[in-house]
């Protein structure tokens, strides 16, 4: 792999800064607002319903997140709930939004070593300003020379985004949190890709089941600093 | 302007495809369901300040413009308002989420005729996968080498999007409907500009100064076509 990268990629929610346990704590606090109203076993399966209903029409972000809460929550109580509680809805959406970026251990470190030795960049899903907005938070916007928001991330557009910058994907090392998203669609096009695991559960959307990770072997860590052990 | 053209970028939204007019009818049903609940002079305006409000978090686009209809919504009616009708706002915003694409007259004949002649992008802002499934919808796909949804229509993004292509901004013609944001910030940079007016009003945020106009000179047309002239 040494020889043969030429650019690395990384994904940003929970590979860069922590991200999903900001929405998990939005989701709680969503979870406590709705128990008020209705005595449902998994509220939060039923949110997830109605956010993978949505995700072909809403693609992946906080706006899209706001709306499906809103939506199931006026499912769920039969259109009974209080102004003042969708209010609060919208507002654990914004908090989400505007959360404060919290670096993972050894990010600034190994993008500091890695700068000028290999360009490197960004590639995310999410809402666009949101995506943007936080790497402008982080502090670490310098060390990218560019920031790819995509709506989804499959082989197809990982393929036509290499490409675009004129790489194949052999040359290219792809890092990230998500197997689903960040590991295999990049394996399948030929590129290299490198797990990083931030210690905490992501997204249930992100999960992939053990038969189809058998099919593929990456490298994984617990600490992106050891992303340097392979350059 | 002939010589030096060596890309040429559109705009979207009302320069390919009728947009604003969705947009408008949802806001007129959505003014109808407020008016059952207030009877204020201006709905539309309230509306238009929640939106400016959250632009700066939520960016543009129709899942923005959803979320800034409820929470005008709920401010409006002192939260009184019912859940059946936070519901049918949501349906309006799918809505335009999923209206049937109309090509703008003309357009699909002038990129044919420009097609191989230059290089054609879509540079557009709002929701990075609505925008991206109106393009897909409108049919129009394979007449452009690249589509850029962007966050912000600035001299300083159009700058960043040439230069990342290998342009000088001298070499660019950007044709599209907004002043300000498809004709003023490229003719900023030294880019040309082309402005399209496609026979409706545009969204009251994208209109400029008759005084900041008068500063500078390009070409306006009621038809895309009429573009070819240039060329």
């Amino acid at each position: 792999m040494k020889e043969a990268v030429k650019l690395i990629a990384f994904d940003a929610d929970d590979t860069l800064w922590v991200n999903e346990p900001y929405y998990r704590g939005a989701e709680q606090a969503y979870v406590e607002i709705l128990g008020r109203y209705v005595d449902h076993e998994d509220l939060a399966t039923r949110l997830y319903q109605t956010e993978v209903k949505n995700l072909n029409l809403f693609g992946y972000g906080a706006k899209g997140y706001m709306l499906s809460m809103i939506e199931t929550a006026l499912e769920l109580t039969q259109y009974q709930i209080d102004g003042r509680d969708i209010d609060r809805i919208i507002q654990l959406g914004k908090e989400v939004l505007s959360y404060p970026i919290e670096i993972l251990p050894q990010v600034r470190e190994t993008l500091e070593t890695l700068q000028g030795r290999y360009p490197l960049m960004v590639i995310t899903k999410g809402d666009l300003l949101d995506q943007e907005s936080k790497v402008a938070r982080s502090g670490l916007a310098d060390y990218f020379g560019r920031i790819d928001v995509v709506s989804e991330k499959d082989p197809a557009t990982y393929g036509r985004l290499f490409s675009q910058l004129g790489r194949h994907p052999q040359e290219v090392l792809m890092v990230g949190n998500s197997l689903k998203s960040d590991i295999l669609p990049v394996l399948e096009i030929g590129g290299h890709a490198c797990h990083v695991d931030p210690g905490y559960e992501g997204w249930v959307h992100e999960q992939v089941s053990d038969r189809c990770l058998a099919e593929h072997r990456f490298h994984s860590f617990d600490n992106i600093s050891k992303v340097l052990t392979l350059l």
